[in-house]
């Protein structure tokens, strides 16, 4: 199966060898698109897709995401990124161009329950999220098998919180060796420090669980029980220090009723939110995430 | 319009004039069942539709909703409810006989946001909320006139946390008066009191917004933009004296993303409390809802 | 509550007056967006949303909507048409400056139903929908109280098919009288005339049912229900001379049970239908919708 | 993993030992509750679960599905299915007593696409599906690796339609063999003999996608795209000799828009279909579903 998976994404970035994408946030103000877009043309880039959006139009934020096709874009590609920056500089702008053939090279933690590994390993299969998993990283054992079956390397660090700093010294390492630009917490379940995080800014997902109302603290599905809640959801975001509490890259909820037990909405709880990660992911990895404070704009 | 609604109403009484709802709560047991229906059959009456729950089937809680025609039923009604004493103290029930022709008489609360009431009248012209609506309580004048061109009284009593007990004197007066059973506060905005509360057990329905997670306080739907949600929802219950959080009966949500402002996602969330509501409030006058502890039961 | 409204719509108007839309369709080339947006700053008009699609990148068509706003617009705005020739002849431009302020002047087609009247009346008091309601038109006389009430003029014009000519002859004057852009069939049951619909090309919005799989032709509810459909839909379109397969601008379903009578489905299905329709009106008036073939765009 | 599976089933069966459950058609009649519930109490058989539905109650059908707790039913069972046959006889019903410890043996029929395999698999191990999978049958060796690693057997069968007898005379022997109560067609893609339909009465589930409007034949999603569709939709029902025509067990629809390509749309029919299919099985083998002429009631 795995040959399959890298012939498909092979494929992908051949097919889109000339397709970049340029990212902007800057201080908003008159003429940035006709000045951005009259660069493109002079550097023969065709907008394929161009998403736009000001925040609080006068004294606002400026979010640009433009797709462009250009020819030998591997070989231009360096030159259109250092004459951008007189652009940039004009508008003080944040700015990135991502090259859609260099796909992103994803990190997934996973601990005992696989919903959301299964979920991506098996949107990764169907071709919808275009990224290398280049390894999982788990405190289990559990999911190994899986894992490896599909030709991705498994590592096994074992975790718990007195030996954090160990784990995530470890983890780091492969981080690196592994050239990630991306951690998916795919239900780790395990506290990351704040040096962790705050070396991978706007580089990790998460998934957790939401309720209305909300059930801060233990035992949330027992509690969301004997509430009586008829709505189960779940939220992805990226992590920041704050616990949970990073900016929302996508939310959905499922309905339950009375007859489910605790258990039942779990299992209501699972199936959304490996829905809302692979979704989240999969506009991460196309770039459509901008983050913006404790927001997002996804375009 | 008005004449029109009434007879509709007249018609739906006649068409169910013996039809009747009985709904059982009690300790969980073998035969309940089996002896509620015995007797039922035994009376002549015909179940048209059972629905039977068991919380934590052992030592649990049993729930039953059974709506049942009856030949001649206004007259045989009384004798029923007398005969199944019998079989009601044997397993220790909470009962209660309903009569679909003996519509619910509502009183709606209404402030200065018009959109729930609206909703309401629109769902109570359109022959899908079966009740009798006999006034309307406001603390502003905005919705006389839509109010009274359907010949439903309006009155008008100013309102504030200073005069509360005077006002719900006046109240109380009012609902006596038209014989209510069941208050709908569509989005009335203020608080009720212990003893009002207290005087109207499971008869009081509220809405109110949710969001995941929640934002308690002032001001939550600039707080739900700054956090840059993607979900805005509502929550329908009844009230107890525990604010907000009396036994949910429906709730919902609607999407909003970065284009959304903070006004936007409250014009989302008015759309949303609006079907909340209209629905709680349905399956409260069919009977479909069932209280216990600070959950509901929903057939 | 009429003079509510129309001191809410000034209000809108004054807020937007230096606001307005262009939108663009044309053959797809390198260019484009940095030839208007250009022509946009050189103008003195500032970006506040901008959409972008290419269809088929290659040899395909472009669509784009940008709102702006532009100092002094109201003045302005015809030396900008002007202006703008030369850019639009260059592309070979289909476009259209639309200016906020200059409300849409909507007619309302109704027939005996009156759920998706209602709705649009709701949510144009509500601040929805920002558009004048010019006239309601009908062949039946009951929603007049309903309408008068709001100041709207009221006309009654009886119809069948054998007098659809006559009909047509007074309906088309009335839209010329009150300088109609829109017209918006409210479940009005009457078919139209070829010349009728070419005379309004995706200036008619329709509503009707839908279902899964569909059912062509007389009583579809019926059908549905002989079925056990679980969804019940509705789809929003674009008038053509393919009775009800113009351009599809929004739908949306329901979900039903077995329980649910063919009398349920249909009140089903004017709650989806209501909705729909209001949707798909309010993206209209947004100038958000932009007819292909037979596709729209819808940004 | 699968042993995983094995134990996670073995103690399904075993919490479940004692639970059975009666399913009843019959034409409607006064008493029938009450008969069934007596029976049941006086075979010491406790309902957990009761679910009545009466189509046009005066003249039309019956329908219950009740599960009920009842000690040592593994013994019992036998004695309860022969003293009810009075009870049945009395009411003209048609009945089935089944034990959910006795799990259901289904076969999966699949061709290329693996979607639907994979999510009932995935269903499966996270224990939403209580059933035994007893073979995977299939026209393409691609998912043999992923059926055999759950060490389910996997049976190759080329087909085509000038081999559909003899194809299906090998597959009717290993239906047989394996003893198989339900056979899942996850995108199998052959068409079936009315000889082989007509074996299995209500015991084949189908999944096919579906659009509002119906796009009926060839290429249906190119159409759909031609035609602009928002919504994509997918049905699950019990197959017939009416091609795609039988009862309907489920659907659901996606949302889809301008920017989705043909391609774009088959894969959210995807995700649809997987979904859908995985919920109708499920309700399949927790006898939730009645088949009545070409309906379904599901409980």
């Amino acid at each position: 199966m795995s040959n399959f998976v890298q012939e498909q994404l092979r494929e992908y970035r051949n097919k889109n060898e000339n397709i970049g994408r340029l990212i902007i946030k800057c201080p908003d103000q008159p003429g940035i698109v006709a000045a951005v877009t009259t660069f493109l043309k002079e550097h023969n880039a065709n907008i394929v897709e161009l998403s736009q959006y000001s925040m609080n139009p006068e004294g606002g934020t400026f979010f640009t995401r433009i797709e462009f096709e250009c020819p030998d874009l591997k070989k231009q590609g360096e030159k259109l990124e250092q004459e951008f920056q007189e652009v940039a500089d004009q508008f003080s702008m944040e700015w990135k161009f991502n090259y859609v053939s260099d796909l992103k090279r994803a990190a997934i933690f996973v601990s005992k329950e696989p919903h959301c590994l299964l979920e991506l390993l098996w949107e990764w299969q169907s071709g919808d999220l275009m990224m290398d998993i280049a390894l999982v990283i788990s405190n289990h054992e559990d999911a190994r098998a899986t894992v490896e079956a599909l030709q991705i390397p498994y590592y096994y660090i074992p975790a718990n919180k007195d030996i954090r700093k160990e784990v995530e010294e470890k983890q780091l390492k492969l981080l690196q060796v592994f050239e990630i630009d991306l951690i998916i917490l795919a239900r780790y379940m395990q506290i990351l420090t704040p040096d962790f995080v705050a070396a991978h800014p706007n580089r990790i997902i998460n998934i957790h669980h939401s309720f209305l109302p909300a059930f801060i603290g233990a035992r949330p599905y027992e509690r969301a029980y004997d509430r009586g809640v008829k709505l189960i959801g779940a939220t992805s975001h990226y992590v920041t220090n704050d616990l949970d509490e990073g900016p929302i890259i996508e939310q959905d909820i499922g309905r339950v009723n009375h007859r489910d037990s605790a258990e039942d909405m779990k299992k209501a709880g699972r199936t959304i939110e490996r829905r809302v990660l692979a979704r989240a992911v999969k506009w991460h990895i196309e770039d459509r995430v901008i983050v913006h404070g404790n927001k997002t704009v996804v375009f």
